[in-house]
């Protein structure tokens, strides 16, 4: 049942690129607000924006063995996404990892555990969202699967879904739902555009929105 | 139940920003150790601080609504306090809020959930302490009150209190309390200055403070 | 019962300094993945790395008096290491305790619990790592002991182990074991800088490791 | 500024009693979804439902002195609400303080911390809602204040709020709302027996609430 | 996109009780330690034990509507699971739902939030897995969907899947994999039962599991 | 540097009982306030109680091979106490290790982790407190040590030890200091038993204990 699936659809860069441009935040709103995996998984260090194209590892929880595994299967572009299948706070990614992640034209990792060696990491610009930051050791003794469906951090993730991160957080999108949600995303740049342009110039939110009617209508009181 | 109350007495710029020259620790300590909010409160980026007048909004869990009605009683110099009745770290504010909140005179917000944009919202330099960064969703569908009082983050906030935050966390100063909280804190920081200066030097606390006979009396064995 | 140990032996510097040069993560793995303290405790700014000899205060929770005492017990080169007999996040630590142990020769803090006046703490480059950060008063009322061996976030530390911190945490490692350590640390960083240069040139760790053959007797298979 | 206010104007045992009869989850509902304290609040043996006039304790972290001196402040049919000023998990409270506000005509405890001797306290029929069981450690060296307004998992409280508390958790009603919420409490109740009736036969809630076209509305779709 | 898939294949009732005789954890074991849904799902009384075909809701955070439309879906046999999008521990559902969910042959809840009423509900013998008790509040304003596949507590379920609860916590099984779950959870236990009587008579693991030698092999010293 | 320590000395059954007979609070108290293990571990079911000799089992996250060891170091009397070296609550513990630890005289088990098969464990009798109930997996692969002295749930653990547990949590008692632990145990009983008589009928803390004329001095006021 430890499977590697050798052979995934993998979102073209422009398409992910174009749908990084909008950050997690809008592009969350932008398609009817799912795909947002947990708060927990913050930034490793301020300021990393990254997309890519989903290489999801499931793994038992403490061992990296699958980790080591995915790296050969590696396309530029991709961002591998760590799943434990259960709840954990090990390190299961260090600089070594790094190292040949980045040869293999890994953008960044989304773990939803611990990673180490945070100093190197961030020397490296190597861009990682985690539970937390944690030496702890893990192994290497028992399987797990490679670009299968995972559940991570509270989301579904397909190897090739579009994974977006930044300092908000990580999404994801389904690659068949991506082109329309690039453009739900820019619609509704181009509104939120003219309204921050209204706001910035004093008027407000209940005018704008035409909210006063509904305010009175539900009992709003002044006083 | 849903009201907004228009009518604040706000403390001077210059009460405040007397306040805030010297922390939040320093002014928790002074007055008593009261009004400190729970630790979960922390700066969305570092180095913020910033002083001000409660603007207080209360808000159904997951619902945004009331923050829009609360724009346009900001004066400028408050500080939004935002304090969902239910736990829940949805995220209530981003970069379209922060826009009209700072072209209102919003010195800054106090958010008991989470906020979203952080990105922007650093470039903005709007400062924010929130209890984490998240972007989903919330609704504008039920009422709350604008500057009622509020427990936010386990104090009791009311409109027109003097909120303090900087990388300490967020505490809070009655209005009429104020003046004499300043002294003692003018009276303290002069003290305590003094302390430093023989601590630098060497001298030792067990000293300047006469604890030794206290200690012995107390059973305490050098060995 | 309350006790000062006012004759602790310590490590050389040098010895601290070499164990340091390989950071809290290298070191954990090369003493066989002992002797990490928990994930909670974080720096409370970026960048920073320290090791120096445990100077263990066993304190009651909320009251910091025995840290006032364990300050004329620093020699150069030193570490406070805080730990509370109880489960807690008051501010034991500001900017004028760090003041005194710097001038006793504190090389930083370790505090199972919170600390305040974060920002004064970063000017004055004070190394702190902490549970949390909160401006909480704690008293001066009750003993507790100096230089005893104590459980800190998990661990077990005595006086005059040596105790390292940066970006990945806070580790111990015992005075006896530190010459054995640092000889497998250097091995281990050898070996590592072989790895990381074949990785980087896109070799793999299932070949590097050999880990192939195992891998399929384990059932695993490619899609 | 530590004060023992003796003086409380206490709600009449039948109005508490007959708010007690609808439970704390009816009575929440009632006064429109306010005075529900945090759920960490947790029975600590089951079945336990109490209701009465609220005697409140302000106490510093980790110490009881301020309990002790309640005590005497009881009034038969009150409930002990205790709220340290900070975050915590000590146990304050055991069988020799119940003892003693037993024979004071005490109903029960409310703790927003710890407890402890919880074998005794269950033989002994003291109902108690806490944060946690723990036994460690308080002292009784720090003043605090009894019968003042004071935040209590997450809600403030007064002197003479009725408390009411059951497996559900713990919830307040002002003094002076307590027959309007009583009144609306029986109403609800009333509807909602005619309701639970209707469903006990089967009907639906989207027809007896009248959602269909709403549910339409809004876009739902049944495949 | 908010859609009620009215028509899903269910699992015979045999299969599920067989299932459920086997209990959470053998069954988890069985089918390889996967489905377990997150440890935070705790019974709301002791004893209880319900399997059952997966009803599925996704509700928006802190809105109910979404579970008085899912009623009608209901089949006898069948357990509600309800996954709100987002984090939260609001009181989704009390003795009213409960009503109406039993009129409909409804075995049983899965709530990845709150419950209320805590005390009707064990008195009506309707057994709730839930993440809290919590009587706050959730609205009735916003569209999710009925028997999609949602993430609950960190797994995947589908309409249909077999939900499996007891004291331990709560499992889940593919439809289609069920029978060869079954047959792997007979063997298994047949196995255990004859391990079990070995150790009871005083036999030890590693004879009966064969670990010495691999047990000296890997380098075990006894002192 | 994975050992087996098979001389253990243990505390004599009487000594065990007689602290057992006062519960873990009192011992903990009459201790000196030390020995109390972390909170977070509870009884799987209510009402039981404790107290034995300590089997030490310092254990690699998420791994059982050492139960499985310990089991025949086991003497009449001894208690399990299972210490991961990383923070995690894989479930290591069921019927099946239960079975046969009943079988060598082990008289409960205290698991700083998970454990499973609740139902069974209740059924059998056999106590156990953890830190959760969770049925996810533990492997066999990698060794510990039985019989070392480690660190469970923030408490300094050595073999021979004597373990405490009861409704209010674990408490540990060093086998040297446990006949003077057990004469303070009697005296406190004796002077709490009489301060209870007194309180039952109706006299004060204050007064008992002398409080009033430092609760004055400390600047109490009574309104």
């Amino acid at each position: 049942m430890s499977t590697v699936n050798t052979k995934v659809e993998r979102p073209e860069n422009a398409l992910v690129d174009a749908l990084m441009a909008f950050g997690v935040a809008t592009i969350h709103e932008a398609q009817g607000w799912k795909g947002l995996l947990a708060r927990h998984l913050r930034p490793i260090y301020a300021g990393i924006r990254v997309g890519g194209s989903a290489l999801t590892v499931s793994v038992p929880p403490g061992d990296k063995w699958m980790v080591h595994v995915a790296i050969e299967q590696l396309h530029a572009g991709d961002i591998l996404v760590v799943a434990p299948t259960s709840d954990g706070v090990d390190g299961y990614f260090g600089d070594v990892l790094a190292t040949s992640a980045m040869a293999w034209g890994c953008r960044g990792l989304v773990m939803d555990a611990g990673v180490r060696d945070v100093r190197d990491l961030t020397a490296m610009g190597f861009p990682v969202w985690s539970k937390t930051i944690y030496a702890h050791r893990t192994v290497k003794e028992t399987l797990g699967s490679v670009n299968v469906p995972a559940v991570c951090a509270g989301e579904y993730v397909c190897p090739g879904d579009i994974v977006l991160a930044d300092d908000d957080g990580v999404g994801v999108v389904r690659y068949e739902e991506a082109m329309d949600v690039l453009s739900r995303g820019i619609d509704r740049e181009q509104r939120e555009e003219r309204v921050r342009e209204r706001l910035k110039n004093g008027e407000l939110g209940p005018d704008i929105y035409a909210m006063r009617e509904r305010l009175a209508a539900n009992g709003l009181i002044y006083n």
